[in-house]
């Protein structure tokens, strides 16, 4: 059986009794840990009260949507009551929002890969000092794809970067680190088969690419800055398709990357609000835009209420 | 004279009546431009009427501090009313927050380069369609110093990468793209003379290391993932020392990148919260961060009252 160890180890490939690992030995020596973007410190909240039964993990860019997802999920795993208030639980400070419901954690990342690191760090030390074992976390967000009618959901395969490749690349001292971001195979399937079980939208395995900038960095051509023509920029998605890329966005390298270090179930399930190969412009009314976001929320929430046995 | 035409040109130097350019030929041909992440469009909204007028653009991380900063900047300039109110200018979404009084604009970025970057883009288009002149743009933040009395200010020389280039490096359709992150350097003296004159506390010029994470991408020893030693930490920040750092942060090199390539004088001010060479975590109590936080703000809405002759 793994243990929550001060060592850095590899963490167990199945999840009886995984306990939530952190690859760093220093932390197991401070007497005090603050979360600084979340408002918490292990000197003044208890971490195993607060958290210890957390099972699932749900992370996404917006707060709102978060608030909006833990509503969805309590009230689809009967844990809600009326006048059910779910409040912040970083309201002090408004870096990022988190809400729970029963085994249930929804947590806001804010946009790209730096914002997502910072709360992946804090939340996953939270979960460690929390003893949380059998942790799942799953990313859901909206992504551009590439060859598909907005609205289908993907589910990550690989995540990669801007060159194509399954890499997470950080420079740690001023020296280049490669990380692999392999992202759970089993964790793929069941997804898929719930979405099955579901029928109500399209939805595909595919390779994300994950990027540093949202205009330039995904080859758009309505950026304040840009130095390429139109043909550019299809030949550029068009071997993103031809390598197996079907959506992207702008977190799932570092995701993989550090919920893989620290023995994390992890998977990444984005809906699409446009086709790149069409345009740049996300220009879908709002309702629809809110239709589409709710897509893996539904998604997830229903892979969440079969795992605990209430389908 | 500067022309805001469609073609990408270099920037005027002086800024008498300098328009705010684009370096992006595409967007003069658009019939309709929505900036997805403020939720506003040039079909729904008169971008001339509404920000026509502004002068200084002021962005930080969080969105509540740049609503506080938005009633400071009133109160100094005379501007405010009893009852006033600063509706944020972005409230359909929860991505980033704007406001506005008089000649200034206030906006939230979030955290990190990527999260910066999409706000950058969309800014810098608004304030080009709204036909904006001689803008100035400041980011005011916070950040980790070195070798300074926790609280000092810090105002940019050159913002520099994680191994002390003064280069910004993207990913551009797949190929590497180096720019350079020069800053202005007579703002950086006129700031240095508004801290003189309010006295107030320590303020330094110094290079800034803008890094892509917060835990191991500025070297602490306390994030969920660590594989180096306290001794290995302390030779890569005296290292920083020693190539004129005087603190770290996470956006300064992409701002000091676009806001050059389009033409807007800029600036970096950010209080310094801890000195990463006595520790990682931040340990000050909340009052005493909150008001470090507003150091930036005084000297920055200072500087905009004095440039406009009310001091």
């Amino acid at each position: 059986m793994a243990a929550a160890g001060a060592e850095a180890k590899e963490p167990e490939n199945h999840h009886n009794n995984c306990l939530v690992q952190l690859s760093n030995p220093h932390v197991a020596t401070m007497k005090e840990d603050i979360l600084y973007h979340f408002n918490l410190s292990t000197s003044t909240h208890d971490f195993p009260a607060m958290f210890g039964d957390v099972k699932f993990v749900c992370v996404g860019g917006s707060p709102s949507r978060m608030n909006t997802f833990i509503r969805h999920v309590a009230a689809e795993l009967g844990l809600n009551h009326p006048g059910d208030e779910y409040p912040n639980i970083c309201a002090g400070t408004d870096r990022y929002a988190m809400y729970k419901v029963g085994p249930v954690l929804s947590v806001s990342h804010g946009m790209g890969i730096p914002s997502i690191a910072i709360m992946l760090h804090e939340l996953i030390k939270m979960l460690y000092h929390a003893r949380c074992s059998n942790v799942t976390i799953i990313r859901i967000g909206t992504s551009g794809g590439i060859g598909l009618e907005p609205g289908s959901v993907v589910i990550t395969r690989q995540a990669v970067d801007a060159c194509f490749k399954p890499e997470f690349e950080q420079i740690v001292l001023g020296k280049r680190v490669v990380r692999n971001t392999d992202m759970d195979e089993q964790l793929v399937q069941e997804l898929m088969q719930c979405s099955s079980d579901l029928n109500e939208f399209t939805t595909v395995v595919g390779n994300t690419m994950c990027t540093l900038d949202f205009y330039e960095g995904q080859g758009r051509l309505d950026g304040a800055i840009c130095s390429y023509t139109e043909k550019d920029k299809q030949a550029y998605l068009q071997a993103a398709h031809a390598a197996g890329i079907r959506n992207i966005e702008m977190e799932s390298s570092v995701f993989a990357a550090m919920c893989s270090a620290c023995g994390l179930r992890a998977a990444v399930v984005c809906v699409t609000f446009l086709d790149r190969l069409q345009g740049d412009q996300i220009t879908s009314p709002h309702d629809v835009l809110a239709e589409y976001q709710q897509r893996p929320q539904r998604l997830v929430s229903y892979f969440i209420k079969k795992s605990l046995g209430k389908v």
